[in-house]
């Protein structure tokens, strides 16, 4: 558990440096869903997702001298830009370390933030190794993108600005990967919501937090065919215990119904989110029974897509 | 020219109907530009355009009994949808004169709103003959999606809202297509902004209104080849006026630019807008040395696209 205090601190040291992101409704979701719908967009946030918010409380908790020595963490996806772009803010140094493998946007958006792309072997071994390799040459500091008590308070404020604004909601959504953004959502549902449930969603393709959730202990994904590729992760011994006491329950859903909600975002509200993020409304659609006429917030999480394919197709190439 | 009054009166008639749109900043993009951007987000506005407001206002102004003998308009565009929902609302029949070319997409984007579909031959003396024959029939009045003054008097609400929380912008952007949005947004500024520039923006492929404004005549376009399908219409006799005495200038892009600056909103705003809209985008980087360190408002006139393209991309279909 987080304590009460440490979130508000975090939410008054970040606030300089973050978006507050507004919070959309869409009258045609919710006649479609049956219940009341508000979407908090993160995808509005600095870097396009919620990590900014955990990046930067990482990196503030530290002391003078760790800031000195720089960060460092193992990233392909959206933390990498959130961490390299916090440190960028807070003028520190910050080494990110990738798979040769990464498609070269994600290495041109780490550096478009100022970070230090390190790349190694794809494996999780050499991931390991070569962080260790760069804490011991510069004595860096280590931040996990999810598995980490100060990322995971930053990652509460998300919900914090939403309950401020929308105290009554009955139940907040948010996508599961590595396990952060839910566990600070639950700290910040327990502390500021009105008996606020909080609910996982996660792709049926990737269901490690489900079977979690079901046999106590962590699970790890054996096959990760899904298109939100933000949650493919596991979860960590810092985030499970909060997710098995708080989070009422994880739903699972096919990529069909992700790729529906997807477009429907899209199309009705006119703004871009990941499909990490449509899993949360898909979620809500598939067990629409338990949201019927409830007041439901939603973190959507992200917006960092490529849309490379979509521009090649109206003939421009960037 | 529109009256101060009429302006102040028809945004109070139509406010309970339409979305006070959200203002929208990047900074990223301002340190592209050079100045300082407000995006008006009429994206956001219910049907998905700006088109809602004219409307709207157009059908309030009729009597009660031509309100009893509905409305007929003939466009394959946004207006098509946001007459028709705004018929809707106000329990008021909408028929929407459509060639049978037109994408079934759209047909049935007008009946989901409850608009009544009358096809005709694609050309414009079908178009024309056939809502004469709606006219005649059922004693509909016609409303232009342009050229009519109540129509621009709505679309005139929207620089108004801009105006009102921003209201020491230097200059604002919008498309010039049949010529409505920026008579509309021109009549606003003179009366609300201070000393603020009106300036259009419009494909090289589509250059009438450029044209239009050095001849001061009526030009029309002779080829359409742009991507921007809501600005290949023409200027009209109530329009025009209002754009030769207030509008300051044309600015035309090419279709590079415009998918340049299209591309650049969707992945850095994350907000899902219209070709049309990027031409504005676009327009203020072409000739950034005249916005340079200024408070420049864009209209963002829409976000209806078609995604089907791309989401078939990714393994989905409709």
């Amino acid at each position: 558990m987080i304590a009460e205090k440490d979130i508000l601190k975090c939410h008054e040291i970040i606030q300089p440096f973050i978006h507050r992101t507004p919070v959309f409704t869409s009258s045609l979701i919710n006649e479609i869903s049956g219940c009341k719908l508000y979407f908090k967009c993160e995808n509005f946030q600095k870097t396009g997702s919620y990590k900014m918010r955990g990046a930067l409380n990482g990196i503030m908790n530290l002391s003078g001298e760790q800031k000195n020595n720089g960060v460092v963490t193992h990233s392909s996806g959206n933390f990498a830009q959130a961490l390299s772009k916090a440190a960028q803010i807070l003028g520190v140094k910050a080494y990110i370390v990738m798979p040769s493998s990464a498609p070269a946007v994600k290495k041109e958006g780490v550096r478009s933030y100022g970070g230090h792309v390190i790349e190694c072997e794809p494996t999780i071994e050499a991931r390991e190794s070569t962080a260790q390799e760069i804490i011991e040459k510069y004595g860096s500091s280590f931040i996990h993108p999810s598995n980490d008590i100060p990322v995971i308070t930053g990652q509460s404020t998300a919900a914090r600005e939403l309950l401020q604004t929308h105290s009554t909601l009955n139940a907040i959504l948010t996508p599961v990967g590595g396990g952060g953004l839910i566990a600070g959502t639950a700290c910040s549902a327990y502390y500021f919501g009105n008996e606020c449930e909080v609910i996982g969603a996660e792709p049926e393709e990737a269901n490690d937090a489900y079977r979690s959730m079901i046999s106590g202990k962590i699970e790890t994904n054996t096959t990760t065919h899904t298109i939100a590729d933000g949650l493919k992760t596991n979860l960590g011994n810092h985030n499970f215990p909060i997710i098995l006491e708080l989070v009422k329950e994880i739903i699972t859903v096919s990529e069909i119904e992700i790729l529906t909600a997807m477009r429907l975002i899209w199309e009705r509200m006119k703004i871009i989110v990941e499909p990490s993020s449509a899993v949360a409304l898909a979620a809500v659609f598939k067990k629409s029974e338990n949201f019927a006429n409830k007041e439901v917030g939603i973190i959507i999480s992200g917006g960092n897509v490529d849309l490379q394919a979509y521009f090649d197709g109206l003939g421009i190439k960037k």
